[in-house]
């Protein structure tokens, strides 16, 4: 499809809280320290940010809050003004709530009103994804879009728990994701020195295969139901994952016409520092700098990719290209972006 | 904004099962027979299709079981593969789980691969948003779009409550909503007697104000949490609906260029028959016939647009006009929709 000239101006992100390491999990789910080399070994993350007190349960930030925050710091760094946003574009799997759709409480707290609005509900691919609806609707007249994405976990962290008794497909579930929101402005704008999309990929992959992550909600009628949560087929996301990432990368080079060697920055998925680590290691790019943050923030879901993005704006030089990669394995998708400094 | 030319080549619903009247409810709620009266006057809402079997409680469709199902009969309306879709995109507030997204369990069904998928997190302006994104893909070179919206209110259909001990906030759910699902096609070429897609409102006015309908979601950890799962504050809907209903058909013909005798046809908001009664009084469009279905169907959330379309494409005639209203009260968003028969 034809995309319009669209820049990022700032990115920005907010993590809830100190860093949540696997010591401080494990005494407080009252685990031996074997399980927390354990994570340290098989999962390889290490810290993770979280809206929960561990203490005392207290749900303290809530999706709006962290993204009302990472909106608010991405509207000043490109210095502009609620007045200025055009439409806002969110991305999360865990809305705050069902309706009002947390794009639109967002949007309350930053004083943004008479405006289009929009909130997809995603996984891994939702930051691309909003990312994208973003560029439609400045191709089609908008000049200024601010493009949210995060999550919070707070409905499903269950400080009662007994992890010991939890299945591994739900045991994951708790060392592997962090709260977390970002934010972008893009603009039509050709700002000097900002940041050019210069590809964008979202493409479902789930004909007849089963999802390998499901995030289930419980409503009043049904709340003593037993069925899980949160499942992750972890076998099928291990051999899927890596060979998707592969894949994704050779569709945007080529969709692109970039070489390996033209890309000066990689941000990979981020599922586990274990996972990551093999993935840059299959996609194999010889002089890319590596942007992951999985191992001190766990994964943010929606809000990965803008925690990454943060990061390349401030180190890519003019000329610099970045190619970012993100797998949702809920019913396979695949996505990644394109990102070239001006 | 400026829009491409998108033509609507069919539209389709599916409501489960049989109606179910206020008769009905009330024997399941062991509610007297005033308690029937008084819905049938004061709301005005007659029948509902449920997904909820009455008598036994077993939930038989799903949201993804009737948008599969409109979903096919709109593609097999409009003469067209799944292998012809390019984008899919769907609007609800209650999808099945919260991942993998259900437009992807849908695209999955209908054989549908390969292709971006978006479903937005939406109330009653969900199925204009979707419309919506749909253009925007057309505009920048997909050529067939998937339009799929619906609700399903199982989870929130507690068959054990006691209904006279509830607050009519939340009272009034389980007389105002009905399950259905709709979906149309879209494309770009311009086909002989399609209907043409001549304007879409979408636009927040949520500045400051409390939501008027709140649905919320639990989780693993707070399930027992005793707050309300939905809230409706029916005053303020009574209040701002019909002002706001008025406002946007004056904007949408500000924006056509049309007179309000132009309009051929009125798909008006879809809250309850009462309400719906009244703001079609208060649009006052002369020569324009209603198309209305709350009353037989209860309100249907997305879907609603969708059964409309589907009623107006079987009676416009060439040169036609119709425009639709929908009224979003869960933080306020104004949408609606203008179409025209070449």
């Amino acid at each position: 499809m034809e995309r319009p000239d669209v820049r990022i101006l700032s990115a920005a992100s907010t993590l809830p809280g100190q860093p949540v390491d696997n010591g401080a999990l494990a005494r407080r789910f009252r685990m031996d320290p074997v399980w927390t080399q354990w994570v340290d070994a098989f999962v390889g993350t290490r810290n993770r940010h979280l809206s929960i007190d561990l203490a005392t349960g207290e749900v303290r930030q809530s999706l709006a809050d962290l993204a009302a925050s990472a909106g608010q710091r991405a509207l000043a760094g490109a210095g502009i003004d609620a007045a200025d946003v055009d439409v806002v574009v969110m991305g999360t799997a865990t809305p705050d709530t069902l309706m009002p759709a947390t794009v639109n409480v967002v949007a309350d707290r930053l004083g943004i009103d008479g405006v289009p609005t929009y909130q997809l509900q995603s996984g891994c691919a939702g930051a691309v994804q909003a990312l994208d609806v973003a560029c439609r609707m400045l191709a089609g007249g908008a000049r200024t879009a601010l493009v949210l994405a995060g999550d919070v976990s707070t409905k499903y962290f269950d400080l009662g728990v007994d992890l010991r008794k939890l299945p591994s497909a739900e045991l994951v579930n708790v060392v592997l994701f962090g709260d977390a929101a970002g934010a972008a402005v893009l603009s039509t704008e050709p700002v000097a020195h900002s940041t050019a999309i210069r590809g964008l990929l979202n493409r479902l992959t789930g004909k007849g295969r089963a999802p390998g992550h499901t995030l289930d909600w419980f409503g009043p009628a049904d709340r003593t139901s037993q069925r899980p949560a949160a499942v992750e087929d972890f076998k099928a996301i291990e051999q899927s994952v890596p060979v998707m990432a592969v894949e994704i990368l050779k569709e945007l080079l080529e969709e692109l016409g970039w070489h390996r060697t033209d890309v000066d920055y990689l941000l990979p998925p981020q599922l586990s520092g274990r996972m990551t680590a093999r993935i840059v290691e299959q996609l194999d790019l010889p002089v890319a700098t590596e942007i992951s943050c999985v191992v001190d923030t766990g994964n943010t879901g929606n809000a990965l990719p803008f925690l990454q993005i943060e990061q390349a704006l401030s180190k890519m030089a003019p000329g610099d290209r970045a190619l970012g990669i993100a797998v949702e394995s809920s019913k396979w998708i695949k996505a990644g972006f394109a990102l070239e400094r001006c």
